[in-house]
């Protein structure tokens, strides 16, 4: 049955990563110690308001640091300096509930709490009154990915999340943020929400990112980037590299010693070291050879 | 005054990646279309209850399969065959609601509804009325990989996300799993939630990860998770993957066999290649010397 379906197959038992988004929404994490420090880098990181619910005594260092000298994360955060108390610290507009303590009866209060009012939360350590997960994060610029082992194992995820870190090209940040560009001007000139015109808008896009490499879009400046949508978008095509940018022989130079990869390099080390043994074995046969004429 | 902070600046401007958790959740899904195919298998991966409301004239033919034809997929959602109608499509248990449909003002009064009922909601191709974005995926069983861009190009991180396909080992997924499994029968050894007990299960965890390579933990069989427990967490040590398989020699073998990866079958082609050519340099001299002594 399954070979003659037409769709792929369901793997099923993952979760749903999500992208949230919480720029200047409210968060109330409780609990000041060393993982409501990591949540606290993270729910910054996404531009949330903070209000941390946690008395001063057995505070992380970096907590405290956040809440008093971060001269930044200070003005997002609002501190309430003592234990939660009930509902009522939870406002109508909390978007998110975290909770980082050691006391089991307190989080189960706080996750019923946030139940009744209709906030997600997520209590450490307690997977089954969890609404998400968090995972191993990269951050490169606008590039945020995450890794995820459904709870079979954080380390590995954190492993998982080394491996990509090295993965990642060192232009990606400067691509994404060029792609980007392109987009918020192309819709600046094509505007409207949704529709056709939208679909159309996404697949020149779409067209341009394929056609050009991650080093090409690297390294576009601003006006190259109204170019590309004059000679592009304006006349339904995608143009080279070499016509927007006009860089052909200079360009193509930086944009191939950029992709020199790590592979390239071993093959040539094998190369050098090879041809040497070579040499060397070629040689010592000969000379040996000579010893033989002499003789 | 950066330079001097004794914890590592924030990148603000990031979203808040999660890993949402829907098993046997309901979530309602609004239309039909290519966007929603792709939402549907993304909630049935997550295990979630799915209502999608679409009407049954221009539905894409892969949701229509779902719904009728896939026999594990259909037992997971329910279909209203109509267009949504209201408030009173969104029951009091929904856990997410996700719109996928063309009509910019009905999208708009499904947000309207949803927000009403304090439930999160995912508007497709209008991010501001989105409470988190969908990513670029990668799943290789329980573990999951997501790329997100923050909006600056989905191009682009479904392009990142093949190169993170291309970096995971291939023996990624039976490690994962068999880190869980690891993880599960230890807390059926050590039960309670939380606290010390929980550190000191976590730690002793992390640090088989850090020992142990992906290939062997990989390689691990069922009664060989009993014996690391037995000679590992009740003994306070971390174990050799020798001292608890046996499988030294074979295994040893057979890890390094699994773990030679590309770029070692690169340098071995540079050193053939090489080899070759030092020889050929080599004999030329010696053949053309041998000429000139003639002469």
């Amino acid at each position: 049955m399954e070979n003659n379906a037409p769709f792929a197959p369901i793997k099923y038992g993952g979760c749903l990563p999500l992208a949230w988004q919480l720029k200047d929404r409210r968060v109330v994490l409780v609990g000041g110690g060393q993982v409501a420090a990591g949540r606290l880098t993270n729910l910054l990181q996404a531009d949330a308001l903070v209000t941390i619910i946690a008395p001063s005594d057995s505070m992380h260092s970096e907590v405290h640091y956040r809440i008093c000298d971060d001269e930044t994360a200070k003005t997002r955060i609002t501190w309430v300096n003592r234990k939660y108390v009930g509902a009522s610290d939870l406002d109508e507009g909390t978007a998110m509930v975290l909770t980082a303590i050691d006391d089991h009866e307190e989080s189960l209060q706080i996750w019923r709490d946030a139940k009744a009012a209709k906030i997600p939360v997520n209590v450490a350590d307690v997977p089954p009154n969890c609404d998400f997960y968090f995972g191993s994060l990269v951050r490169r610029g606008p590039l945020q990915v995450m890794v995820s082992t459904n709870g079979r194992g954080p380390k590995l995820a954190s492993l998982v999340k080394d491996k990509i870190e090295e993965a990642l090209p060192d232009h990606i940040e400067a691509a994404i943020e060029n792609a980007g560009k392109l987009r918020a001007r192309l819709r600046e000139r094509a505007p409207g929400v949704g529709g056709k015109l939208g679909q159309k808008r996404m697949k020149w896009v779409t067209d341009v990112c394929e056609a050009w490499s991650f080093a090409q879009l690297a390294s576009l400046e601003d006006e190259e980037i109204g170019v590309l949508l004059d000679e592009g978008w304006e006349k339904k095509r995608v143009p080279t590299y070499e016509k927007v940018t006009g860089r052909k022989s200079t360009s193509s130079w930086r944009v191939s010693i950029t992709n020199v990869r790590f592979a390239d390099l071993q093959i040539l080390f094998g190369f050098g070291v090879g041809t040497l043994a070579g040499m060397i074995v070629c040689l010592t046969l000969v000379h040996r050879k000579q010893i033989f004429d002499i003789w």
